[in-house]
């Protein structure tokens, strides 16, 4: 079986090629599993460096490196023998806001090209895109359920809620079999910043650990909704695996996520790494960013998603552990 | 003051005109009430035949014949001057399901080239568009509500939501002032039925009203959420007169409707025409279209939009009556 994952280099995209590569199956589509024999990474970016195994894994990874909106990539990358298509690669919250046409280009438009390559390669291939707690926004309900109406306040929500509606109808069309993840903020994200609106919910835990000070730009209050990077990786997994029929007829899923707020994933820090590392943790509004993240949901309904086998995270002070301890999980 | 008018040889689009015409002066935006001068009618389809006044109404229509999909013909179409676009050209419910490339060029491709050009003019003009209970589908509350999520089951639906996203994320970053008017089905619309899926919710009462024998390809009690011709124009003539303040941050309005069937829509025309007229109308289900207009609301909660001055019709023996006597209206 032939996979392709798109911002393959991408904190989610090395991750989930990661996960693939262990498994050496998968179950596509309620399918039975396949060996998984080449995983296509495509990305703008170099590779990421994965923790490969020479022997084993590189036979089976193929690296692309370009943009997505170029055609004869995307010919490249999808062709007869593709089984499964991630399409991870995004321009995110922040940047989708400061650059309009770069957000419009790559998550609508090249999103629509990588669909109607699926379509044209004829044999249906599974599409599994992740979208956003962005897709919501304004005055929600305390918890959003399956059929809360989107409304996004930022570029890249409302990008996201077109690839949804995209994918929904070239599914109910029979041109690919899609499934839709709308995962929440992922938390701790290893490495250094990016350009999401979201990326203190990272920063905070993370640099502190690493005895750097953090700014909080949000309310310490402010409701957010997290998952961690390793139950969004089996969410992935069980995303592939899913057959359309469970889907019934609306391919888009709130995955189950973790309803905290900034004081109090502090708070968790605390009693992890005690009271130096929460310490330097400074809260500083900032109100474009607190304009964005501040319109998300608190919570959301994920009765849908954990009914069909995805997971949630037990509480923040476990992310913490997984994030400082990442072999034991 | 220039108008746009797409779509403008099409059924609402003509007597949007008519009604322009009439008024002579129209409140755009929340501004005082400005002459029309100018009212530019683009359509790939020869120009309706207007009711027109030569001496006073040909000098201010301009007719551009040809495809809104060409950036030439809509760089004519929108300029310096234009104060309000109103946009209801579009490939309409059957035709969308049926021709997927010509829905996505048009109702999508062209609806975003229009708004960037709106946003290139730089003066941020005022955009109407008109949406569709199309936008929802699968298992809906009775009544649907303005929080309710979109789900369409149709490809025109898809890309009428799409459109819907667009015009609020383009208002809200302040390119155009826009506003989304979700129309019910109007009926009863004269003249010829047209390749929308519901064109039998005025088929059933026009036809039996000419003599002539009328299917109806929907069970009896399948509920319809309709509107008026007359309404629909005057709420189309409220839309461009709103200020975009009172639209609060979410630009889109289920406007007002009727919520009835069609085996009570047969019974108005028994009251209204007599049991002849009545008995012109056979029920021959057809599965295809029964699966489109059986997806949608059969009521929403237009509170909102009665709210700020949108109007709905008393009840569908009126609504036959204004058919029969449309000078009286
Ligand atoms: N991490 C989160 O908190 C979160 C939350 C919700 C949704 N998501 C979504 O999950 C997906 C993966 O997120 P991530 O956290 O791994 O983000 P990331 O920024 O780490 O990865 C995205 C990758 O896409 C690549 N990319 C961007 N433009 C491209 C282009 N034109 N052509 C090819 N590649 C391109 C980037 O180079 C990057 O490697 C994205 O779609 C994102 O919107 C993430
Ligand atoms: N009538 C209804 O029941 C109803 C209900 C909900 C929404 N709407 C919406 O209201 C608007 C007007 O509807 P209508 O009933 O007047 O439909 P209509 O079909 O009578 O008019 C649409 C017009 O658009 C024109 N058009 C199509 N493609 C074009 C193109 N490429 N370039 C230029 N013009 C093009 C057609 O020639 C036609 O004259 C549409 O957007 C429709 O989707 C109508």
């Amino acid at each position: 079986m032939k996979i392709l994952i798109t911002g393959g280099a991408g904190f989610l995209g090395a991750r989930l090629a990661r996960a693939l590569l262990d498994c050496g199956r998968l179950s596509v589509n309620g399918r039975p599993a396949e060996p998984v024999e080449q995983i296509v990474l495509l990305d703008v970016a170099a590779p990421a460096v994965l923790p490969v195994q020479p022997a084993t894994d590189q036979p089976r990874i193929v690296h692309l490196t370009g943009d997505l909106s170029e055609a004869a990539l995307l010919a490249r990358a999808i062709d007869a023998d593709t089984t499964l298509v991630c399409h991870l690669a995004a321009v995110v919250s922040g940047q989708a806001e400061a650059d309009f046409p770069l957000g419009m280009r790559i998550n609508l438009d090249a999103t629509r090209a990588l669909l109607d390559r699926c379509h044209a390669v004829g044999h249906r291939p599974t599409v599994l895109f992740t979208s956003s707690v962005a897709v919501f926004g304004g005055a929600l309900p305390p918890v959003v359920g399956d059929d809360t109406a989107v409304s996004p306040r930022s570029s890249y929500g409302t990008q996201k809620a077109i690839a949804e509606l995209l994918l929904a109808d070239y599914t109910r069309r029979g041109f690919i079999d899609g499934r839709v993840l709308r995962l929440p903020t992922i938390s701790i994200r290893p490495g250094r910043p990016n350009a999401a609106a979201s990326s203190f919910a990272s920063g905070i835990i993370r640099e502190p650990l690493a005895g750097l000070p953090a700014v909080c730009p949000v309310a310490p209050d402010l409701p957010l909704w997290l998952s961690s990077p390793d139950a969004a990786t089996r969410n992935l997994l069980r995303g592939c695996a899913l057959a359309q029929h469970a889907l019934e007829d609306w391919p888009v899923l709130n995955l189950p996520g973790l309803s905290t707020t900034a004081a109090a994933m502090v708070e968790a820090l605390r009693r992890v790494a005690g009271d130096e590392a929460a310490g330097r943790v400074r809260f500083e509004r900032d109100p474009q960013i607190e304009a964005i993240v501040g319109s998300w949901p608190a919570a959301w309904d994920d009765a849908r998603a954990r009914r069909l086998g995805f997971v949630g995270d037990r509480d923040f002070d476990a992310v913490i552990m997984q994030f400082l301890h990442p072999e034991m999980h």
